[in-house]
């Protein structure tokens, strides 16, 4: 039995409580939040958590084996680091950090201390997202051409950040886990109507090696909710349509053929290849139930979790450079190392 | 009676007679194309139009009014060109010419010669793009924040140009109409997948004064059809679903209100509103029979028609720019003295 | 502050004790469940409400005002009856009973007690129904000429009652709130894929005065969810799908005109009129909120709640009619004296 | 090659003598027309065909070896009885006549002269019936459960028929052609809102043996169009919907189990079963183009086509029968002898 600490429920906050209450393998002692009707909250749904306004104390609570960490981004670090240095396991609000410098103290600080550090990067854990990365995996698609998302609705507008490092991690954190290898440059572009520094329309391109793009679109000022990606492959394409209640993830057979013969040195003959739609059943836990698992997994078996660190600190990366391209209009920004740490 | 030729009887060539055969307005004489098997369909369906493989004798036939040019863009110049000097009015298909000097030199010459110049952007004589016209020119949308245009499907695949002279050409004349202003600077990003030269996948971010940001997502290499365009406003939002067959436009009364009152100088205040949705009744009169009315309209006043020579020049002085920044993976390219003439 | 106690607590038991407690007028001393096991549920989250397998020891307790009776439908008599004569309120799961005579039994013993009766037509408090009333009081469809609504989905079977008793009390219910006047006949077919005695699927036609037809599709063996209403008027149409999460109520400008001027005696002169759509907001407070407002209001000003005992009976005798006519396949059922009581 | 004659030049009559024309083995001789402007129009289009304005005389002409008569239903017996006289095939279009008894002496009649009749049930054509009677004939939808189709919108109102016989003699065509066996019995209700005589709404229930319930909503007066099928078999589901312009099947691995076991001799026990969904590739060859040929390749075979005299008959015989029903309000009206001849 995993004993936690969560602090944050705001937002997000009740969801990670109620999947840690419900784990077989999990205990809640306490919730911490600096407002105390947020406490009231707690406190009439789960009498038998203690609650507090002082995360410190949360923290250095010996019973608490982890400590949640489900605040504004600006104080993840902070909290999470010093849940390390007290010795817990930390669980991390997506994104993992404000910059990538701070990603890689927490994930040294880990490393020397050998605790488990885990992002909640909620949608690798749902069922469309890993039926989509076994189809690319067992090479469903063919060749990868394109990813391409859309990711936009009405609010929630967030005061410390913009609306790429709030909507666009989501997206970062999917293509991370589904497409192989990692983005060699990037170019986004966006703007803010409200306040110059927070951007709430945001668009990002991702150079992949191969020929690979990712594109990704993301609007806090849409008149609908849409969260639709379409990924094309040679052999395969997909429509992974998050509205949808049935169906989300649709692969199309469908594709062109192009042909350069003597002949066609002047010109393409492209012909067009449509076949069948297939829209496989999809796995329907709820992704946090899955991801508590993993994360007492990971603690039990010593390991790192699907999403450790490395997958927090690679989106961070990708956030700080898209935000460095969208201030000079879609410069690209490339990634000399490569994004790997 | 304006007489007149039509040059190409391609793809989108058949649309062009039957408007101007059926128009009471128009009578064309004759169809010329390079392939003796695309005359034989025109002498079938229309006995009483002469055809030929000579475009310069269409060219030269002294009782033709006006030339229709409906080849392939890398001969556009060349026939307007030679139809300007024999004294014809042109009307020419998308995009204008193969660069703006082109576009340039024909509104020169037709200037000179008193000539009217026409360039078929389409859509901008459909009933829904109109209506947007109207909604954004009374006003209705309040201050425009974005416009966002997805353009994308399976196919066709052209050989001497990319996507974006295929497809982004409609939504730049289609925006060109609706948004006050003209763009200060682009973005483009973009890959080819078959050859280098001409990308089949394409994403454009232009920049417009007052915060106004544009984006146009373009692919050839797509599972399903999809034409869909978000205007965001102030005061409401319009969404534009081209391959709906009714309410191809829907008015959102949604928005955001921001507060920067004193307390809230650390923290926006934000308030959302929803209200009801409005899908205006669409006018259904085909996009090329008004067209063709306003061509002869505008050779009858001798006024410029409403997609004349500087729209078509404007579009393509955009199509190079969005070129030249997708060579540099989204560097910025500025309009130094705007996209004016 | 209005003290209930609520007898059931299986699939919508839950919704009824949350909204009881949530509500500022209204307190839930006591829930009474056959099944131990689900009386855990309720201790875990309610940790204040007293729990029990004893539902006559629940009605017994002086201090309980209302009893919620949320069982299976055979036994809303029993239970509702004895609630009565122990002077309590009621409030009943749809549909009130299972049949009309103990429908009549419970609203005559209710009178003589001066009690209130309430049944849970659940939608007749939701804002989209709330709106379609609004629509058809003020006039905005005209004369109307049908009703016709489609509720399927796949499963959940009942055990003991057909898909009529499941599903189409929903529609029945609905009807009777927005529609002007009560059926005069009836005719139902359907058929029990598994049982004979319990239809899975469903189509019942009602009979209204002045040629207004209303058709209701009901099964339990779909492979998609469709809750979608289409109600045709002189004036203007509206579709009612409350499957979509917002637009859930399109109201169309259009119809037909027919004129039977002396020329077209023996031909109908139809012209057809098209206009405008639009969607008004639907206001989105949860239903049961608004109906535990509206219980409270009743018993507290003595007067008779909207949907009232005679309401759960006339959805009573259509049904046991639908049945009746749907044995005899189809053949019509007329409500001689009326559905009114 | 075959010559034909065409009689009627109005809704429908372009689209068969286009087909008639452009098929390698036929040759359209004749068009016959009562009304002027109509002929007008085969001239402009096809100046090779001879027009008249006396069907007579095309029947009577001795180079025509088919007659294709495409006038209203009250026509449709004493032009094709005459043709078949004359020794012509015939191809009709549907309804095939106006009563049954005139379908019986047409089928005689060519019988006796050893003439092929052909109906236009064109949906039995088209790619995504025939695959649904693939699925169907292979077993992958088990054994059926229900037929249910909706075919709604705002006009075209007939003058001289129902709903009925306009619109769901296309359905009674698709299910004669996909199920398996005859109805035994039908149940219909309906409403004429303009004239008492041709209602513009109406639903129809069909019998099958073996539980197999099918049901057809019919309305000239919808704000939308609705064409949606659903089939429901005890393997596997279908939706047809014929509006979409891909993907017009969906076949759903859906499903229920019940089990009888002894404990639940009181109680079933029901289990959901939901897997993939599949849309499979549909040919999209024009069903007019396919029909054309069945019509030659029946007349050269000297055999009956696909949709012969008795499958006109049998949709004829089900119309009369609904209408009796409809003009008793639902009452069921048996097919004693079966619905074959």
């Amino acid at each position: 039995m995993l004993n936690v600490g969560v602090i944050g429920y705001g937002y997000w906050g009740p969801n990670l409580v109620r999947n840690f209450v419900e784990s077989a393998h999990t205990k809640v002692l306490g919730v911490a939040d600096k407002t105390a009707s947020r406490l009231k909250v707690v406190e009439a749904r789960y009498p038998q958590i203690q609650t507090s306004t002082d995360a410190q104390a949360l923290i250095a609570n010996p019973q608490i084996d982890a400590i949640i960490v489900a605040t504004p981004v600006s104080s993840h670090f902070d909290l999470a680091m010093e849940a390390l240095k007290a010795g817990k396991h930390i669980f991390v609000e997506k994104p993992l950090a404000s910059n990538s410098e701070q990603a890689e103290q927490l994930i040294e600080e880990a490393a020397r201390r050998k605790l488990v550090v885990m992002v909640d990067h909620t949608f690798v854990y749902t069922g469309a997202v890993r039926k989509i990365h076994e189809l690319v995996a067992n090479g469903d698609l063919g060749q990868l051409y394109y990813y391409d998302s859309v990711r936009i609705n009405l609010g929630l507008f967030q005061h410390d950040v913009s609306v790429l490092w709030d909507l666009a991690v989501h997206d970062l954190s999917i293509l991370q886990y589904v497409l192989p290898g990692d983005p060699v440059a990037i170019s986004a572009t966006g703007v803010g109507h409200f306040t110059s520094k927070t951007e709430n329309i945001a668009y990002l391109t991702l150079f992949f090696p191969d020929n690979l793009l990712a594109h990704i679109h993301v609007n806090w000022l849409a008149p609908v909710k849409v969260r639709r990606t379409l990924i094309g492959g040679s052999r395969r394409m997909v429509i992974y349509d998050d509205v949808e209640s049935s169906e989300k993830i649709k692969v199309y057979d469908k594709g062109v053929q192009i042909s350069n013969t003597p002949e066609s040195v002047h010109q393409l003959l492209v012909s067009y290849r449509a076949g069948d739609m297939w829209a496989p059943r999809i796995e329907t836990t709820e992704a946090l139930a899955v991801e508590v698992k993993e994360f007492v997994d990971a603690i039990e078996a010593g390991r790192r979790p699907l999403t450790d660190g490395e997958a927090g600190w690679k989106v961070v990366r990708i956030l700080e450079a898209a935000t460095q391209s969208m201030a000079l209009r879609g410069q690209v920004v490339e990634f000399a190392k490569g994004v790997a740490v």
